[in-house]
């Protein structure tokens, strides 16, 4: 096991009811900016639950922030919370509602170009404070409520970028399962596939010896496979949606990233497809990873054969055999969940490929994974085995 | 799964040579009193690690906090700090020591009579603030070096009482698994059996829907059964070691706890073992556990079964053999590790039962467990048969 850090301090308020309780988490006498999306809140009565719990705070608001959060709709609400004078926002939805508002935080204590926050890594690093935030979470999926993570696209430029800051970790997050009641159900199978994937980016890459992390890792993983058809119901069942919303944040808060390699390649190529072609996030993993694990099988072969064993109770045959099996059971998973696993089933053909690759060197792509051994001649492979 | 506050906000640093970064988490200019135990640190180079990783602030040093820590010695240190107006504490070695320094930290900012901070529950709730403290841990079982609890026995009454405040979680914890070389075989395998029962009491009650809470707490019951023998190994083992340590953390963080129902019997009645006869913690631990699972194995049957599929692998054989052979496989295990399951190999015969049952009475131990059904006729029952 390598050496790490590990804190997650996010204090976590789970289950029906707990939106009146967040009040209390919230300094008193706070001038708070509420964010939130396209107005889902406003259909399904989380609205009217965090308005109530905020009385007695002045509060400020900020909608409109949408899915893959636009850089320039948050200079927007950067404005807004500079006259405002906000000294406490309170993210009100999935996680780009979330993402955007913790680049919102960071960007009112930085005297530079927000961008730069964005698109230079030292920039980030040298970040020292941010507007503290909260978080209500209406969408299991990209574990945003208990991270230091946060994904920012420029529409102008076709950028989708990550920034990372310990001063952007939630202070709390409200998980109530009710919440995601009135999802679509293309948002749920997204949110599990999300999860799923945020797991196999920690896990499927190769062994040292962290047996607690490893079970973890298997543990989400199979409560996924489980619980995801049944998140699907309608009408929605309690306990489905509750593993959901836990399992998604457990996927990405750091825990089972402790101490072990991290591969984020599906991700990276991910990111562009949605930055190219408006795809889902989750869409894009369903893509991707199959692709990527067949390419990759070598390199990952122990974490494969670990995976077919413990996840999908793949024991019988050759190593080679079970592999197929474990990769083609993971496809197979996505397709149930109603999320395809080809390029085409979008539209998207295979004169594609180039553009995409285009943007992953602008974007300096070129070594990724954990060997970072995912050059642009790999990810051509995998988006041409995803074709 | 019911609703739950999680909140594990403490800073973990693991892994070789970690403790001497434990500078840059102690504020400038901190007046530290730095509590260890009987003097291991002193001959195994910890003492010297943290000496040197201290350098620039004022350092106070109380040692001889004995296992089970006592309220007699904890008082001589709670003048100490006073008399040296310390404000920062950090605890250097076992769950006792770190223990007996959180029941400090409450202490210095409690006004009243300490000894009420454990007898009476409405003061420890009525704690508002604790001295703040870190960790540099050197024994892998309690779990106290990330939550919000500690156990202290008053040697004059023979009384063992643990309180809860979330104002003594630790700041930090430093976690080295090297510290952990120089454990007597004795104390590494109390320390297995500590852990696997801290997952226990919160694992095999009833079921509550919890799969992400059942699949982390099996995953650590496995990672124990695995690791447990490895890390009895001489010369000791990194990674055994590397894996202990962070299972033992993880099992009572509180993460494998939210939203599920709690036992803790085995521990009530273990806390008695030890204030009369002075066993081992872990040994109490492994005395009970089994003879509590035969005897409640009616209302634990649904868990029982689940556990002896997914942690054993028994899935052969009716219901009542199944669990038969779970508990079979668990009183193994502690054998192996060198715990004897019999109050009878640590020379206790039943005629110490009654005095037993008297403390749990005046404790008022007398509706333990899941469903408070554990009375003194049970807890007679289990006695008995561990005998």
């Amino acid at each position: 096991m390598e050496n790490f850090t590990y804190h997650a301090p996010t204090k976590i308020l789970f289950g029906k009811g707990q939106i009146a309780n967040l009040r209390g988490e919230i300094p008193v006498g706070a001038r708070v900016l509420m964010t939130y999306g396209g107005g889902s809140i406003r259909r399904n009565g989380v609205y009217e639950q965090v308005k109530a719990a905020l009385q007695g705070f002045t509060v400020f608001e900020f909608g409109g922030i949408e899915p893959n959060p636009a850089y320039e709709t948050l200079e927007k609400a950067i404005d807004l919370a500079r006259e405002s004078r906000i000294d406490f926002l309170l993210a009100v939805g999935g996680g780009s509602v979330i993402d955007g508002t913790k680049f919102v935080a960071a960007a009112l204590r930085y005297q530079g170009d927000p961008w730069t926050i964005l698109a230079d890594r030292s920039t980030q690093e040298a970040l020292t404070d941010a507007v503290p935030l909260g978080c209500v979470l209406t969408l299991p999926a990209t574990g945003s409520e208990m991270n230091a993570g946060a994904v920012i696209s420029r529409r102008t430029t076709g950028d989708k970028l990550a920034f990372h800051s310990p001063y952007v970790i939630p202070r709390f997050s409200v998980l109530d399962p009710l919440t995601t009641f009135s999802l679509p159900a293309r948002q749920v199978a997204n949110g599990v596939v999300d999860a799923f994937v945020h797991v196999t980016e920690q896990y499927l890459t190769f062994p040292v010896g962290a047996k607690v992390q490893d079970r973890f890792a298997e543990g989400l993983l199979q409560t996924l496979v489980e619980i995801g058809p049944q998140a699907l119901q309608e009408p929605p069942d309690y306990a489905a949606r509750a593993n959901l919303m836990w399992a998604a944040t457990m996927a990405l808060n750091g825990l089972i990233g402790v101490g072990v390699p991290g591969d984020w390649a599906t991700h990276m190529i991910g990111h562009e497809l949605t930055a190219k072609h408006g795809l889902d996030h989750g869409q894009t993993l369903a893509i991707v990873l199959p692709a990527m694990l067949t390419v990759r099988r070598a390199e990952k072969r122990a974490k494969l054969l670990q995976y077919a064993a413990r996840v999908w109770g793949i024991t019988e045959g050759s190593e080679d055999a079970r592999i197929d099996a474990a990769i083609a059971a993971t496809r197979t998973f996505f397709e149930r969940m109603g999320l395809p696993t080809h390029l085409s089933a979008y539209g998207i053909s295979r004169d594609a490929v180039p553009s995409l690759l285009a943007k992953l060197k602008e974007h300096g792509m070129t070594a990724l994974g954990e060997h970072q051994a995912v050059t642009l001649e790999t990810s051509r492979r995998v988006l041409d085995l995803a074709a």
